[in-house]
């Protein structure tokens, strides 16, 4: 009995950062694709994709080389997605899928349509997964498993070519649900983007109570360090799912700094039924989480 | 060759959850001490003590047998404080060593001072260190190995006693510092019950949206994970650290109000190179932390 034909013969993946590089190898671990052609421009990633085996083969370049690809995905960071997006369009044959890993939709899903143009089936895609390490090295073809995966069509989008994304993201483990870029916006940024912008503040508040001649930092505990390691995500990346997500973050910041007023002023009233009021309440919700 | 001779005769721990379970389990496991007694009106909390063998016995009451002891720690909530050191100073001969781990101190060492009475040397301390888990269960000998714990003598404690409780402290492995009672509850106002006030408005934030009828939580992921863990933290002990922290903990929100209103407002601005300074400065503080 020879093993089951792949749902897919060349899947290209461009980026082979930690998400790119866990699709990669997940394709081939997983026998989704007969060959997975990886794209990226640093030489370190390319060599550490090749000898890890995330990738059959390694381009430098949007080249010729990624012509045989029949699904392709982009797995750059947001701010470069444009700019990949039409070197790709520019190269591939119609008919080919491609989907994205943006952690922000609503405003790169029309900015991508245009860039790819008419000749691909592009699928806009959000997998929810991630470690605290990133690069190839830390790639795995399981990092999906369990996890979900959002995907956004949109009238533009050919439901054969999301059926073939969430072929993909099944494939690797991960549970696929679809919803408007809109509705992805408003949610993300609420439980992803917000908690990051928190982080941000809460650490650079503790610098400026620093640069009042206190080191804070050597006596700082458990609860801290989860922040400043929230905070120590990339930069670049982070400013552009900001800038990008701005509207639904700042109506995420407003309900955030309402519920802020709230304990402030039941901690500044003295008033103990209120702040056990507040702090119940946001134990019940780990007991939701598995 | 025998044994060394431990530093203590006999440890008395009132409170045997992780903290003093942990204690106890380290005074018997590193041999600072010949024998322990725990105090813990919990049934289930003293049967595991003795079964994990934390403590050699487990009294419900301070009662007489709590005389022998030579030093004593408190391991109670700060909300309990008061009251457990006036059945302790009442029950204790002079020259007994008391300790206590409460994570507030300006508020409560005069508090402790005045319910210890004259007849016992008073020493207030607060080990940094916690797991996600509590209680007697979760407790280790090693708990303490490598972190800090905070001892905040004041005019009315005797050095001899501060060079035994350091000695404690160092015996499990903590590295000991001493400072002012305000100096201690500034900083820990902002490295530990800010982020704590601040996780649970977050938390909360975002079940105020799903009051308007979206389910959030099921599409959560790391950041926003780290958070619900913090403010699943014990509502009880913490409204009381809240309280009795009051004037510390509303500066550092002050001081957290001021940098949210910076980052916000350059979301608001879009303006990348702004938001890029708050990105770039807080993930600097990651590499200070070992």
């Amino acid at each position: 009995m020879g093993a089951p034909i792949p749902r897919f013969a060349t899947v290209g993946v461009i980026g082979l950062g930690l998400i790119g590089g866990s699709v990669a190898h997940g394709c081939r671990t997983r026998g989704l694709a007969a060959r997975v052609i990886g794209v990226d421009t640093d030489p370190g990633h390319r060599r550490t994709a090749l000898r890890r085996g995330l990738v059959d083969e390694a381009l430098e370049q949007i080249d010729s080389g990624l012509e045989q690809a029949e699904l392709v995905l982009l797995a750059v960071p947001v701010g470069a997605m444009e700019r990949v997006a039409a070197a790709v369009g520019a190269r591939l044959a119609p008919q080919v899928v491609v989907t994205d890993v943006g952690s922000v939709k609503g405003a790169i899903v029309p900015v991508l349509e245009r860039a790819l143009g008419d000749g691909v089936q592009y699928v806009p895609g959000h997998p929810i997964a991630g470690t605290e390490r990133s690069g190839p090295e830390a790639a795995s073809g399981n990092l999906f498993e369990g996890h979900l995966c959002v995907l956004t069509p949109t009238a533009c989008t050919a439901s054969a070519a999301t059926q073939a994304v969430r072929a993909l993201w099944e494939g690797l483990g991960a549970r696929v649900v679809t919803m408007a870029p809109g509705d992805h916006d408003e949610i993300f940024g609420a439980v992803s983007h917000l908690p990051h912008v928190v982080a941000y503040a809460l650490v650079n508040a503790v610098l400026d109570r620093e640069g009042e001649g206190v080191d804070l930092v050597q006596f700082s505990a458990g609860g801290f360090r989860d922040f400043t390691r929230i905070a120590a995500s990339n930069p670049g990346m982070w400013r552009d799912i900001l800038l990008l997500n701005r509207e639904a973050i700042l109506r995420a910041l407003t309900r955030f700094r309402g519920s802020l007023e709230r304990i402030t002023e039941a901690i500044a009233q003295g008033d103990g039924e209120a702040i056990m009021a507040e702090l119940e309440r946001a134990r019940e919700l780990k007991g939701r989480l598995t």
